[in-house]
């Protein structure tokens, strides 16, 4: 059986390729070549080591999201404004050297007031929603800059962005507290320190430093220490974002172990969250996609 | 004319001494030898590669205070807990291998509850305090690690550090935040974000973000964008510290940019800081200490 259509996820730390018939997944494969570590000129070559052995004669389709679409991506694709539905045509389409496919960039979502951005995870969102089609509530999809998008009749109403995993990444791996840090955990410490910031959130502009000088001090193991920080980074992400999760339902896009730490953050503050593998979203979003292009040319 | 003592201000990142008789400097010399750069065995070499020639050869008294009395620095020097004055016998004695001197680290103060900690900055204080021995109000020393300090009655009542400079310097140097930044600078920018901030500090947790968001949908200069970011930290760190900084006289220390902006953001919350020129205030501090040991020797 040959494929159809080729999806792709293509984010800043890497690529993934799927061959595809329909909604069948034919074959897979994946490098490490993300926007991050590709010049203007290395995109095609790094698409065509994965997909080569795919492609047959006639062009086919090649539908891809993520940061490939971004300003220093293969080719800048125009947000689309919210409120919107997750996906929605005309894709960006790039005209590639080699004539054996085509390739169709998934636009992300902006928002003016506030000033927001999202690409990437408009697909992941529009994944969920095929097999919740009807869901009304908020979704949570943690990481590097957690999202959290107010879904409302099948469409994205609004959304806040919070750089919680890179303010910790940052400040655990490279600022002076990293000294009193190790990779130990420890829930109390983290419960304690969320329910703080998120009653104060002003105190975060010293409860960080005093996070090293307990250590210094002599009374703070390392895990407890590492969970406060996350505790405190998030505490204050949920007093900034209350507006959008009080309330409604809340379901959290992914089953590792940061939104585990999400669901036991929300639940500090009385929210139950309903926690979701989030494995093949994205290929799901890419299936709707490849839908919508269908449709488009029938 | 010969030294009878030597004053040495080591830090993290430089080491800077001066050969003195009594309160007057005789010659002053400076080396990027700070704490951060040197192992255990590099501080002796390091001082001596600047004194050496000042020794003659009965054992001079060299006072030092900063990093260098840190658990990663040549010995530790254990805390002293405030209240306190910022000076006090005993200084920590290190017995150096060359016999043409000796070495008196001063103690840095601590801090139980928040829990806190300086070094250095306490000699900056008694340096202070030289000049004006009868203040009672707030002083504010900006850097990486601000510190916001109440002293009443030649006393540290309390104290309070942000890392402040160290987050601006991780955000707008390694974060995402880069992208959109540059050297420039937007006073309006700066005073709407401190506002901003200090009003509301949750919405720090989003406003990051939306520094990238605005740049990436074309309407944010960069220098606007950089000082919204220090706006909107240094905001979140005067709401920390109002407690600390309120209905008391402020005087900042450092005529330097940064105490500008210090003073500007101050203002903005409709307190009026004194801002005085530090330079040399960490030698008066060390003068200061030097007669200390000089009243125990005899």
């Amino acid at each position: 059986m040959t494929p159809d259509w080729i999806a792709a996820d293509w984010g800043t730390s890497a690529l993934r390729v799927w061959a595809m018939r329909g909604d069948s997944v034919l074959a897979e494969a994946q490098s490490a070549d993300g926007m991050g570590r590709l010049g203007q000129d290395g995109f095609e070559p790094a698409l065509l080591r994965l997909i080569g052995g795919w492609l047959t004669g006639a062009p086919l389709p090649v539908i891809a999201c993520g940061m490939v679409g971004a300003r220093q991506g293969w080719s800048e694709a125009a947000y689309r404004a919210v409120p919107c539905p997750p996906l929605g045509l005309p894709f960006h389409r790039v005209e590639p050297a080699d004539p054996r496919f085509t390739l169709h960039i998934l636009p992300g979502l902006s928002q003016t007031t506030p000033p927001d951005v999202m690409r990437g995870e408009e697909t992941q969102i529009a994944g969920f929603l095929q097999g919740r089609p009807v869901f009304e509530g908020t979704l949570c999809l943690p990481g590097t800059h957690t999202k959290w998008v107010h879904v409302r009749a099948g469409k994205v109403a609004r959304f806040q962005t919070c750089m919680t995993g890179e303010l910790f990444a940052l400040l655990s791996g490279q600022s002076v507290l990293r000294h009193g840090l190790d990779e130990g955990w420890d829930d109390t410490a983290f419960t304690t320190a969320v329910a703080e910031a998120a009653a104060n959130p002003a105190r975060l502009g010293t409860d960080l430093f005093a996070i090293r000088a307990r250590g210094l001090l002599g009374s703070f193991a390392p895990g407890a220490a590492r969970a406060r920080l996350s505790g405190l980074l998030i505490g204050l992400e949920l007093a900034a974002t209350c507006a959008i999760w009080q309330g409604g339902p809340v379901v959290l896009i992914g089953a590792g172990g940061l939104s585990r730490h999400y669901a036991i953050a929300l639940s500090t503050l009385n929210c139950t969250a309903e926690v979701t593998d989030g494995t093949e979203i994205t290929l799901a979003g890419l299936c709707a996609a490849h839908r919508l292009l269908k449709e488009a040319a029938t």
